[in-house]
């Protein structure tokens, strides 16, 4: 029965029987929760291999000692890797330390104070600076704009993508956006894959834009497909390269979500021309990355047909549980008109919009029965969601089972605060 | 014979002969590098256990995944490592990755920008702020000054540390000088360590600058000794704690060259408010350090006791090659009034004056001659030497057959430019 059709007695009876199932819920005293956006154990498990695998494999052909200090653009060999999972050649690439949001933040940091190709370049001379913002999108890309003080200016997902409309709009009337955060491939958290004509846009937007304009295309779940045959991501550099627009794109990657979520590496893609700018600021912060951990990857992993075979893996043990998330609101949510949903076929997320005004509520009330979830406006920059209808749920950490049990409570709050809104 | 004292005939005849060896030794075409301030193969060999050392052991008794994401402080046991290192309670550590270049950089950045303790203390609304330099010193603690425009005042460094009356007489009387860069034990280069009474004054600074003040105390080479009974360090902080100064102190250290130069981990010791403001930096830029490395380190080195005697290891290795060093100048350069230079009981450099104006010339003269040395000036700010004099010696990489006979040619130099300054 969708809620727009029901009288308010039948809304009444409803509200009486969510609420003493809550209430149930309620008293169990359940510990459960849906905010962490990390890799569950079986998934670590499935790289334990690399513990080890560098006995006696310390020094590289050519003689570098992976032990000792050097190196700043990281072992041939992963960047080699890096240039597959990115689509570029590897003396494109750069290969850091484990954390890609390390290398994004320092990026920033270099585009802002000193300038992606030289001082004169540096965004804090040019005034109040603007970044756009896809959302819902990743909060941690919005908190290194407020840590540098950029003012993010929000953009529409749309099921292909940005609203590109929009976008190109907003660029061509304010030379002060410098750039645009973008999770290209099941997007954080709405699980949507850019189409071919949003990346063919995005990677002409450097022709409307200033020439210090740098998209930052953090491919975070460039591999994490959970089906075979899954929508193919176009190349945003090739795109670049037949617009000339090569320099106003920054690309990110790491194996995190592939292999331990706390001890990968990164990787930082851009043009050869922006690189000997970034290199100045790794040469002030480092004597370079850990070549150990880098060699340790490729030798696990190999390359990108290695990592693809390893995340088939990883899709066995996230099916189940993306897919128990889906029955419960299939089954319990569909027809009723108490929200809208993702259902991404990758990645590490699901995005469910409630009516609007009713996220911080949702929230509250599963909290209470003992499922946490990820703030109210947590995928929105300032953590402000204009509408406080975005919650963030994040499936990949807890058992099928704690799922379970999570979603029955998740289903039961969204319709309770959904009929309460009407009574 | 001393120079001064010599004829021109002899001073000729000197000169003829020595440039008849250099020539044999530019003939042999010989490649030398004195330039490596990292440890030799042997040294990271006494390390090679850690590898597989984590197999089965990647869950913390406590529960901590140490695969998974989290964990912004690092991992207690680390901590606690670092802290016996530095002489802190764990409350006061915070464990990082193998850069503590990294740690000193993301803090340097963070008082200046965003403020040790909150925006209103950033150095940056101050105007232009100024920083002391202990000279000769470390090159990259200059870089990062460089790198945020901070201007640089030298300061000489003494037999037993900083001029303490020229540091305490410059803090007092402009109070945008805003810290210090201190190498406390074995500094880079001369590898002298501060006396308690240095230490002590260091720690009273707090008392005459601005609370704005934060001496940068880098102890990189704490446990680098190379002989048994070596002059103690005094614990800089338990001075702060009796001035009531704690809050003007950043500690820092790392397992770098210790284990591995490229994969140890790295410490930032601080008052707990200091590192209550700091974590907000740390923060935004991961989602916390690679802890897998961490605990690594913890099961190879286990407590400070482990780390001392690996360090005895390291010892036996870099005395012959110390020894080295010092058997040339002494032999060759001794009572000749041809320069002076240190002879430190650790760390890892030998810090050698020639006389006034000819360190670019000696180091243009073994360069031809086969021997890398590091470029003149390089241990000053803005890599500027004002008397052109202090060179650094690094014994650490080459073998001692190579160090042999780097330092005949190096020693043949210096009186090949002595002598043609006097003629």
């Amino acid at each position: 029965m969708n809620l727009e059709n029901a009288t308010k007695e039948e809304l009444q009876t409803l509200e009486q029987k969510l609420a003493e199932k809550y209430q149930k819920y309620k008293d169990a005293a359940l510990n459960l929760d849906l905010t962490r956006g990390k890799p569950g154990t079986e998934q670590l498990e499935l790289a334990d291999e690399m513990e080890g695998l560098l006995k006696d494999k310390l020094i590289l052909e050519d003689g570098t000692d992976l032990r000792n200090y050097g190196g700043l653009d990281g072992i041939p060999s992963a960047r080699k890797l890096g240039g597959e999972m990115l689509g570029l050649p590897e003396t494109e690439v750069i290969c850091g330390d484990h954390s890609s949001l390390s290398l994004m933040n320092l990026y920033m940091l270099h585009a802002f104070y000193h300038g992606s190709q030289g001082p004169n370049t540096a965004w804090a001379r040019e005034g109040e600076v603007k970044y756009l913002a896809v959302v819902p999108g990743y909060d941690r890309h919005f908190s290194i704009c407020e840590e540098l003080g950029l003012r993010m200016i929000s953009v529409d997902m749309l099921d292909d993508g940005p609203d590109m409309d929009a976008v190109e709009d907003l660029v061509r009337n304010d030379h002060m956006i410098k750039g645009m955060w973008c999770v290209p491939k099941y997007s954080n958290p709405t699980g949507n894959v850019y189409s071919e004509e949003v990346v063919e846009r995005i990677a002409a937007l450097g022709k409307i834009s200033g020439s210090n304009f740098r998209v930052m295309w953090d491919n975070a779940y460039g591999v994490h497909d959970l089906f075979e045959n899954p929508q193919q991501l176009a190349n945003v550099m090739d795109f670049c390269r037949k617009y000339g627009t090569v320099d106003n794109l920054i690309l990110t990657a790491s194996t995190s979500k592939i292999t331990y979520a706390g001890g990968g590496i990164s990787f930082l893609g851009a043009s050869e021309k922006n690189l000997e700018h970034f290199r100045k600021r790794l040469a002030v912060m480092s004597i370079g990355p850990n070549k150990l951990n880098q060699q340790r990857q490729v030798l696990f992993l190999k390359n990108l047909a290695g990592v693809l075979a390893h995340m088939r893996k990883h899709a066995e043990i996230l099916r189940p549980k993306f897919a128990m998330v889906q029955k419960h609101l299939e089954s319990e949510l569909a027809g009723k008109g108490v929200g809208t949903w993702s259902n991404p076929k990758g990645g590490y997320f699901v995005s469910f919009d409630a009516l609007p005004g009713l996220a911080q509520e949702i929230i509250r009330l599963a909290g209470e029965a003992g499922v946490k979830l990820t703030p109210a406006g947590a995928t929105y920059p300032y953590s402000h969601d204009p509408n406080d209808k975005t919650i963030r749920l994040a499936p990949t950490f807890p058992s099928v089972e704690d799922l379970d049990q999570a979603m029955q409570i998740f289903v039961i709050c969204v319709q309770l605060a959904s009929i309460r809104q009407r009574l």
